[in-house]
């Protein structure tokens, strides 16, 4: 054991009890109502900064503030972004959580609650290996700078005015981004690519006012019926998507990359076990890794409009409503898919009914360079701590921010990630892995005094 | 003027009076926290009715009771059974009523409120024109027997058992069903076809909890997805049910039906201006009217599952619900459809999901002989009343207990109603005429006039 990993072992029970501290904030981004609380969370992590010796701060936007803070400002040091996200989730649906969300408990060496994994116990992971150099060898070898966002639930949306904004003062040489998961449990990962986003809402109008299914059915334009029939017709049976031009821009994957992920540990018929299905669909020809990682898909979130409360109602409602995103991958362009996609939904619509197509958020597509420098250090950092070398995958999620990294600051992103598969993300009973908390702090530690090493002064 | 048109002009005020209480009690049969209300409804009525003299009592069921009354109990009279219900449906949209559902107000001639026109406006007619007859004339020309129910607008699941179970309580030549509408303003109507009702509930599984769309997307089950390919297959681009033998039985309406409906005030474009759209899709080869009376059609009431709130979650859910109903013309028979629903439904849903159908109400189509002389006497008394005679149209709407009367009692009803088509029913705003109101009320007092003289004693 090195100074890094005994530091690590002696703070094990504070560093936890923080992140405890910082997940009873429920931090919901995308209900209005708790604005309280995602002020609260930033405040306790500006706080938090603060208390290490950093320069710390909460920025403005027109949506959730930022926190920002640096340490370490030496001109002969390369400078690394960490960044992470202090919003989460609903928690809904609350009734199939077996301990509040917003309660953390400690079970068999994960913590459960909303936020566990993502981001909060992954967001804190860089801030304690901060720590942890500063206090084993007094100062850091890298000069750091944090930016932690409380809008990547709802798509970041003002992540990339404020990266404009503030261009000079997050310059860097390098961003790190926790908030990926690793492939299994004890392999550890590198995420370099990750898919894009475009996340929309389809209303559909048809009569002025909701109308009784027994005197106009049959003779009256159905909102609902006519989303089905648009919704349908997004999507072939093979998989595809059927928006014209959807998958000119897309890029295969490298044969090296694809040759890897078929190497990796991934059974598909425990995949199947672990959803509780019996059969995965989606596009025809691509691998289960492939159809997550580097294809395109389309996905519907929720419908509104009409009745669904207990019993029966017989309304042909005068609008529905439906959100529907899309995954992206490199080089699918956001904005030229949601003109595409707007198209063929008014071609999709039935007589009788107006539709409205609106962009809620969406995010590019990204890929990272395996053969950086960062990424090397980071490789290294990883093979010390976790006793072997990472595996290098891609990942589906969106992280806007970091194609917003490449666009406007015009740094790569080191995205070494520390959840599990099995975290249940967006769902009940999130969680998060003790040892791979612990086990980040060492790895990103060691990493920054890497990135020392091999970043150009 | 005669004696009736004199008494209902001097007890129009009191009349409407007793209206406005009883559209006070807010008796949803849908919500169970609304129990307390149909109860009070129910209480409201039968107090009436003891008022008026009749033998008026509460009877339970396994749902919400029925309230039975009788007078005039006399062997030598021919019997008539008066059939409403007291319960509403939802006031859902509640922000788009201009005024709240359960405060009647007057506005230019239109009582508006929740269950103005269906049905408590229109069931309060024969029981006005009961009380007419009696104060007018001491006596009633026909045993009067009233069934007022409190489950119409969840398809009346418990009034088969009752009404067997009553079988000879409730004899009679003939039932009087006010709930259905006139063809236009001024024009006195008679219904002598209803379509019937399948309402049904389909429930899609998919993993066996949320997924993360960024990590799933494209190799997991979408529920929302398989139930958009569901719906849009029971209904092709002709605006034909696919599901097989779903039109086997449908009978096509007489010839004779087929004129008298085309020479009615019926304008397509008038029709469109109403309802605010540029089309009225449904299936080709038939008018509107056609449609909504003796076509069965498809509609989708609702979507449940995943997000629906304000903002973005890019969440897969693991279930989502439809409520779809069927509207069935004579002779479909509802298990019949139901049976080749449930196959079709399955068939459709592709691979990675289960899928549960449940049928959750359903009642028959029904056609009445316009020859039956209850059918002669309710025109004659229309004519007499309104100066003009009265069309005969079919109803696209389902009133179940009219074929439980056809089947279980044995006798035909005289679908004689007073609402309007533009009464909002089942939506915002729902309203009921006054002059048809009153009109209502002498109608149906020459209508049991008319009864005693043709029908045998």
């Amino acid at each position: 054991m090195d100074v890094i990993d005994t530091y690590v072992e002696n703070q094990q029970q504070r560093f936890l009890e923080d992140l405890i501290a910082w997940l009873r904030i429920p931090s919901i981004s995308t209900l209005p109502s708790h604005r309280p609380h995602i002020e609260e969370a930033a405040r306790w992590l500006r706080d938090h900064l603060h208390a290490l010796g950093f320069q710390a701060e909460i920025i403005p936007t027109e949506g959730h503030p930022l926190v920002y803070a640096e340490h370490g400002k030496d001109q002969g040091k390369p400078t690394v972004l960490m960044y992470g996200h202090y919003d989460v989730q609903p928690p809904d649906p609350l009734e199939k959580w077996r301990t509040p969300p917003f309660e953390p408990v400690i079970e068999e060496g994960y913590v459960y609650a909303r936020g566990a994994s993502d981001d909060k116990g992954q967001a804190l992971i860089p801030i304690h290996a901060t720590e942890t150099l500063l206090r084993t060898s007094g100062a850091l070898p890298v000069h750091v700078k944090v930016l932690v966002e409380g809008e990547e639930e709802i798509g970041s949306p003002n992540i990339g005015s404020s990266l404009r904004a503030h261009r000079e003062m997050l310059k860097a040489d390098v961003a790190l981004v926790c908030d990926t998961a690793m492939f299994a449990k004890d392999l550890p990962t590198l995420v370099t690519g990750l898919r894009g986003l475009l996340y929309t809402e389809v209303e559909v109008e048809g009569a002025s006012r909701d109308l009784h299914s027994g005197q106009y059915g049959g003779a009256a334009p159905n909102p609902l019926n006519a989303l089905a029939k648009i919704l349908s017709g997004l999507v072939n049976r093979k998989g595809r998507v059927t928006i014209p031009g959807f998958y000119t821009r897309v890029k295969p994957p490298a044969p090296e990359e694809r040759r890897m992920w078929a190497s990796l540990p991934f059974r598909e018929d425990a995949y199947l076990q672990e959803l509780g299905v019996d059969a995965a669909p989606g596009e025809e020809g691509f691998t289960v890794l492939e159809r997550r990682w580097v294809r395109p898909t389309l996905d519907v979130h929720g419908i509104s409009g009409g009745f669904t409360g207990e019993g029966i109602k017989t309304v042909i409602p005068a609008r529905a409503t439906a959100k529907i995103s899309m995954r992206l991958v490199p080089d699918q362009d956001p904005e030229e898919i949601a003109r595409r996609f707007a198209r063929k939904v008014h071609r999709l619509a039935p007589p009788g009914v107006r539709v409205q197509v609106r962009v809620l958020a969406s995010g590019r597509p990204v890929v990272v360079d395996p053969a950086h420098p960062a990424l090397r250090a980071a490789a290294r950092a990883l093979e010390e701590t976790f006793r072997r070398p990472p595996v290098l995958i891609r990942e589906g999620g969106s992280i806007p921010v970091v194609s917003h990294f490449q666009e406007i600051l015009g740094i790569p992103s080191v995205l070494m990630g520390f959840g599990l598969p099995d975290d249940n993300l967006h769902a009940p009973n999130e969680r998060f892995s003790l040892a791979n908390f612990y086990s980040g702090i060492r790895a990103v530690a060691r990493f920054l005094l890497h990135l020392a090493e091999v970043l150009p002064r």
